[in-house]
């Protein structure tokens, strides 16, 4: 061969290795979800910027993420029932699979290396590599005569496992991964009818299933198990159904402060209170209309909630002192998520109608900047990788 | 010139922008510190393994780490007043200022802009520019009659804060960045003698700084600074002096669980429980040494501490439900710190004597291997990178 043949092969191999991005950390990046298109944005939080565009991602009306270890890959839980691996330095899908029929989210094990779907259809989890994208495990959702229930509410916590809740069985499986391909599955019976979403507490301690057909929550003290679930807020007034219940609101580990959980009454205008050390009523707030989430600030000291229509341009700031609204903020059309960068100086929110995501000060509250995004709902931060329960 | 030549150019100026490692997340990375050599490691968490050594680094001696919010630099506080920045991706020292004579810690902003650092000669505190080491303001800690005291216990909060005491002062100061060249600063004065070190709670709220001369350690809530700082924990027995103090302990934002926070007592064979909603003793757990660190699992399911000369060969595990001692392990000669990585699976301990980093299972509390480390001392992962207070 020529030299200079032999030389351009080198150089090609070398541009090849050398990826298409330049060397870059990976602890300030996220991903934004552009639902109606299929398609996510990798951005970057330090210069607020967009990195790049990744189509191809099937349904993402429902989609949420999370990260591997390292924070270099996102796994992308599609409303299809597709597990899509994005590589956030390569700006690429690196790997898919079409799990199910239809998904509602995963989580990641704690050691990074399993990744579970929860899937509405099949009713079951799925277990997968969390580099290969191999399947691991399958556990049907079975209950009473040969049926099975949606799978919602799935989170991860320690010891590498994950909790889960069958929405037409009304129990909580605790799943134990210590052997991958052989789950040992703990279930807990009679927790309250139509678990729709939960929590797992920071700690991974408190599992927190919100229940759609009672007026009341179920919890699960996960270091304690052999004391069984138990009934929490009930009558909270779910079952005067003064309103028609225009979204679910969401449950995430978000909502806690030292001392506090906050949780969006359903069908409410009213964001719950609840004290962590016996998990009673605390009070209530009342906010602007139907709360969908209710998000802490990663140090607490802030509530940040946003609603269902007809209120969606809206979103208020609770202080966790006083239990005040401090701010109502009009960020735009259709607010439909909001994500803390990692030590929440700032929050981006998504304003789906408006095809666009703000950046606004936590401190000042002030308007930093905006990115254009097509229909944006879901934003994740790749710190998440670090934190138990997201 | 000749076609080759040209590609050869090309080739290496390839080689240089692509810099000498992979296309690699940073979110598993970790620095240890070689203390005897003036060099650190740099290592990754998921396969184990060590990346890099880079050396030049001076007196390391008493050594900490805090890292950018991309997760991608270090800053590395030398006992000689040096600050080191270390591409953790290019594995290379990116910028070095020798800042004071004689230097004990430092902090990284809430916005990641800012690094502060705590001096003993001159003592006072400088600000440098992240990203440049440019320094942006130099507070002196003068007190009295035109003296200047030793600065310990720096810590980073909300709002782009900095707490830091003032040791022959016996003083907090809140440092207010928001305009770095202009810092604003509050004075707690009278807060007890010799102030030594200090922690702040992971929500950025509680500052706890140990006092060496006196039987109690003070507390500050910097969300109710107007409340004043506040005694703790008077009369444990640090008065009784029943040992003499080998090391002094150290105090981190580590050792907090929901409920309690844990603390080594100065001189005694003991660990402090104390209750985080009234701040009073709630026990003490008797344990085999003197503690120098007390590090609660992310979850705060565990208790890991280890001691001072002449029992640093042990590591205890504490129960934080029952509080009984669950294991007694001898890792190696000289265990000087501990880290856990993220999400707490595992916990990496140095033994200096030994030349090792042992690796352990928090769940089985095996060993899982080990890491040839010349003198290790801090092992700092870039997890760090989003918490408050570290």
């Amino acid at each position: 061969m020529h030299r200079s043949l032999l030389l351009l092969s080198l150089l090609s191999l070398l541009l090849g290795g050398c990826a298409t991005t330049t060397l870059r950390g990976t602890g300030d990046l996220g991903l934004i979800i552009e639902r109606a298109d299929g398609s996510v944005l990798i951005v970057e939080s330090t210069h607020q910027q967009t990195l790049a565009r990744i189509e191809g991602l099937g349904d993402l009306s429902h989609a949420s993420v999370v990260y591997s270890r390292d924070e270099r890959y996102a796994y992308v839980f599609g409303r299809d029932g597709a597990l899509t691996k994005v590589d956030m330095l390569g700006h690429k899908i690196v790997g898919r699979v079409m799990q199910s029929g239809n998904s509602i989210g995963g989580a990641i094990s704690q050691d990074g290396r399993l990744v579970a779907v929860a899937n509405y259809e099949p009713g079951g989890v799925k277990v997968f590599d969390a580099d290969t994208l191999e399947l691991l495990a399958d556990i049907p959702a079975a209950y009473g005569d040969g049926k099975f229930s949606k799978v919602v509410g799935l989170e991860d916590t320690t010891d590498n496992r994950f909790a889960f809740s069958l929405y037409d069985a009304g129990e909580i499986w605790v799943m134990d991964l210590r052997d991958a391909r052989n789950p040992v599955i703990e279930k807990f019976r009679n927790i309250g009818r139509q678990p729709y979403d939960a929590l797992v507490s920071m700690d991974g301690r408190h599992y927190i299933a919100g229940l759609f057909g009672e007026d009341g929550l179920a919890l699960l003290d996960l270091w304690r198990p052999e004391r069984g679930v138990q009934r929490i807020l009930d009558n909270y007034g779910r079952g005067e159904q003064p309103l028609p219940v225009y979204k679910m609101p969401h449950l995430e580990g978000w909502a806690l402060s030292e001392e506090h959980a906050y949780l969006p009454a359903i069908g409410r205008h009213e964001v719950l209170i609840v004290d962590r050390h016996n998990w009673k009523e605390a009070g209530r707030v009342a906010v602007h209309g139907q709360p969908v989430f209710a998000m802490a600030r990663p140090d607490g000291r802030q509530l940040w909630v946003n609603f269902a229509h007809p209120h969606n341009d809206t979103v208020q700031v609770i202080d966790t002192v006083t239990h005040q609204v401090i701010a109502t903020l009009k960020p735009g059309k259709a607010v439909l998520h909001m994500e803390f960068t990692p030590r929440g100086e700032h929050i981006w929110l998504s304003a789906r109608d408006d095809n666009r995501v703000d950046i606004y000060d936590t401190r000042t509250l002030q308007h930093l900047g905006s990115l254009p995004v097509r229909n944006p709902s879901g934003i994740f931060f790749t710190a998440r990788a670090h934190r138990i329960g997201l």
